[in-house]
Order: C-alpha cells, then structure tokens, then sequence
C-alpha cells in the first residue's frame, strides 16, 4: 500500500440518503483506515445508516450541517445515497444558519439548468468545501474492466453490447438517458426520464406482447454515463434489482463502463447474476479497442 | 391542373391492409381521376376496405395476386395500411403460384438485415412491379408545413420542438425509433421498439408519478422518419389516437415532418387538435432555417 498523500489522510463527511449504499462507502472508508463521519439526513438515510450517524439533519438545518462540518474537521465532503422525497420550501425555512443563508440559496438554486444536486455542490464549494466521489474515497467499489461475473458473453451478445454502446454515446451527446437495450442486432429501449429500471420492465412486456422477439435468452443492457455528468452525486449504478429486472426481459447479459460505474451490493448482485446465467461486463472505453474486438 | 404525365396515368394496385388509410387512399385517388384496383389483405382489411375491393388475398396466395395484377393491368402498386397479424409458414404455403416462387421468397425473407416489408418490396420489383408511396399517387394527404391546426406554438414549446427534433434526429442516425418527446426544455422520452403511442403514455405516466413535471400543458411530441426509412411502406404517422394521448401525457402540442410525415383522419385529428388546444405542426426540414428562428 502507498504511503497517503496528503488529501487521503483528510477526514471525510459523509452525508447520506437512502439505501446501502453509504453503508458499503462506510465500510470501505473504514477498511482503508480512512477518517470520516456520516450524517443522515432525516427521513432518508436507512435505519443501518443512522446507526452508526454522527449526526442526523433535516433539509433544513443547513447551518447545523455547517457547524457539524467546522467542529468535526471535515473539509472534504461525499454526497452518498438516495434522495426519494425532494425537500419543499417549508422543510427547508429551517435553522437560522439556514436563514441567514437564503439569499445565496435561493440565488444558487433558482439560477441555470444545472441539476438540484450540482447547485448543491456549488453551494457547499462556496464555503469551502470539497465535493468528492466514490472513484476519489472509494474507487475499489467501481467496477472493473472485463467479464465480472462467472457467466462469459457469446458472439451475439458482443455486438448487442457494440450496438447499446453506440445508443447510449448518442443519448449521451444530448444528455438524455443513461441506458440502452438492444435485442438480436437492433435497440428496442433507450432511457429517458423514466430510468433503468422502468426501461428494463418495458423491455419484458415488449417481450411479452411480441413486439420484441428472440429465441432464448438475448440482449444486452449497456449502462454508462452522460459526457458531462458529475461522476461525485451520479453514478450509473447496477444493482440486485437490476440483475432481476433484466433476467425478467429475458435479456443475456448487463454491460456497464468499467471505473466509471457502480456495482451495488456487489456480492450479491454478482451472485444474482451468476444464478440466473447472466453476464455481467465492464468496458473499458479508455482502452480504445473497442467492444467490437472482442 | 398539369396534364397528366405517362407515369399519372397508370393504374394502380392498393394492397390493402387495416385502418383507414386504405379508404383514403382510394379517395385521393379517385378525386385525381387515377385509375385504381384494390386488393384487401384477408384478415386485415377493415370491412369498408372490403366492400369496395376488387380481390381479397390470403398470404399464401401469391399466384393468384399476380394473376390479378397481370389480368387487372396494374403494373404500380400501393402498400397500404397496418398488418397486425404476423404471416406464418403455414399461412404463406399457399397456392400453386405461391410454391413455384417458395425458392425466391424463401431466399428473399431468410437473407439480409432489411425488415420484412422491404424483402416484400423487393420480391414485387423483381416481378418488373413498381412500389410506389403515398408521396407518388397521393401526396395531398401528406402533412404540409406550417401550423396545420388553430393553435399556435409559444416559444417554450419551439424550444422542445427543436431539443426533440435534434433527439429524433440522433434516433434517426442509429436507426432506431422515429419520435421523441420533450418537456420543459429536457428531452423526456425516446421511442424504440414499443412505438409512440407506448411511448406517449409512459409520458402520462412519467407525469402522472411526478417523474417529469411541468406547470400546466407542456411539452412536445415530435416524429419524424429515419435517414434510410422506406416512405414508401413506413410513413410516420399521427392520428386521432394520437392527440388523445398527447393529451392525456399533459402535452403543448405535436410536430411531424413536412411532406414526410402522413395525418390519418386528417380532418378528424385536426378537429380533435382544436378542440384539445393542441398545437400540430409540419416541420419543414428542406427550408434549412430550422425551428430555432421561428
């Protein structure tokens, strides 16, 4: 192991919604002997998070959050988890930290086409902080280059993976989705606001009512992210459910970009994929070969 | 009216299969003066198509279709309305005509990438038969450009016209779906396999659950045809059906391609358009300024 630089040995706030997740960033952080603390926001983080929490905030206690910071020597800060319900105008009328800042909220959010998290994060680097990622805390929880599973893609599957890939560069181009599925040579689904998940139950019924056809088991879903989107709050992630959903439309295998997506609930998702024959790869775009070679 | 030139004066065959189309070709075709036979597909033909046919043909009656086009002195023809039933091999092992050829549509059906109603294009040339389009023998029914209805677009919706545009246009490149929907200035939805009135009510539901939100009516629809998509059997197509469901996804209004795109029930689907205060436009592509500058 090298020897920590200077911005490893940073103590690190974690704030986190929902599911696992930060759970698994936790766990990572603490095997790498790294220093952090976790605040759940309030009516968010899971039960296992608020646990082991530091802290526990709502949305509007923005100047309880930055007291939290200073007093903790947290500088560095990891936005992790789920956010289901979006905080309101009254939820966030909290604190007086939070008064006292509504101004420069209120500018920061009203302004731009910029995503709710982005403005954030600008907020949160106006004071001084640092807004990193899993790939800068916990990189070993990305998925790597290559066939991550027990299952190996055939001829077929490679160019369904070639085709998706190409959809999903397209989508990416106009900031649309994320994801793409494509069947026997053609894309069937491309994802747009309504996400994977929702595209992968599609995908089954298209199946279902014969819009799409294969013989067996076919098709691939590729998952990577947009050009310009911030890696620190949006990971394309594949998960548990993702494993169930594609094997419920019938599809060979998942496809995601390697170091630069998430695999939740790695075990498990891997063991799911393994069970139901599924492949499950990375692709490695740095090395510019191409799936095509494969 | 310009005289009619050699190629206006043939008669024309219209394979009919459902929808009203079929009828309205006829229509077109009989107040032009052209001379025309309609052939109903057996099992797809609505019945007011049937009534004023000519023949009614199974799949497998391949003879005698080319026996009626030979004896009928059609040597254009028309494809004209939805199958919905796919042929089986059962259904095409027809008629003695039909088996004489079996080696040819075998190896036309089996080879190549081309979707099945090019192969059936390519079978009909082959016999010295031309296909033509709605664009050839009725090009009135085509959409014009312009505001088609009695609403106008305001200028948020231009700009979804034009971020759903580029989206269709993206789609196009990579052969894929032919509409795309955009709402409050984020492309939304992107139709594959499932089509756009599936497509048209995952918006609702996007909406619905709060996915894609919008104060009021927002949001367009917009379809157009792929780079290499025949017009000849496959014409973007919106229709009464189609308003009502742009309706119920909370949508400002439709766009189609000018001169490229087919109005069903025109007369119909602009009333409904009205009276849904639904805006419908024709996008007209070749005159280069593009939809910004309106």
């Amino acid at each position: 192991m090298p020897a920590p630089d200077q911005a490893e040995t940073r103590r690190i706030a974690l704030i986190a919604g929902n599911g696992s997740l930060p759970g698994q960033i936790a766990d990572a952080l603490a095997a790498a002997g790294r220093e952090f603390r976790i605040i759940a926001i309030k009516g968010e983080a899971e039960a296992l998070t608020r646990e082991r929490a530091d802290a526990e905030l709502g949305w509007g206690e923005i100047g309880r959050l930055y007291n939290f910071l200073k007093t903790s020597g947290c500088r560095d800060i990891v936005l992790i988890g789920g956010v289901s319900r979006r905080p309101d105008f009254t939820s966030i009328l909290g604190d007086l930290g939070t008064l006292k800042r509504l101004p420069t909220i209120i500018r920061a959010l009203a302004g731009g086409d910029d995503s709710l998290l982005t403005k954030v994060i600008r907020l949160l680097e106006d004071e001084g902080y640092r807004v990193v990622g899993i790939k800068d805390v916990a990189p070993q929880l990305l998925a790597s280059g290559g066939v991550l599973g027990r299952v190996q893609p055939a001829k077929d599957d490679w160019r369904d993976v070639e085709l998706a890939l190409k959809a999903t560069e397209k989508l990416g181009e106009l900031d649309i989705g994320q994801a793409a599925i494509a069947v026997g040579g053609r894309v069937v689904a491309l994802e747009g606001a309504e996400g994977t998940d929702a595209m992968l139950e599609r995908c089954a019924e298209l199946k279902r009512i014969g819009r799409v056809r294969a013989k067996g088991r076919a098709g691939v879903l590729v998952k990577t992210a947009k050009p310009n989107q911030d890696l620190r709050v949006d990971l394309p992630t594949v998960g548990p459910r993702t494993i169930d959903l594609a094997l419920a439309a019938g599809l060979a295998g998942i496809a995601v970009e390697a170091h630069g997506a998430l695999i939740a609930e790695r075990d498990e998702t891997l063991r799911k994929a393994d069970t139901a024959g599924l492949f499950l790869i990375g692709l490695d775009r740095s090395q510019g070969a191409g799936v095509a070679d494969q």
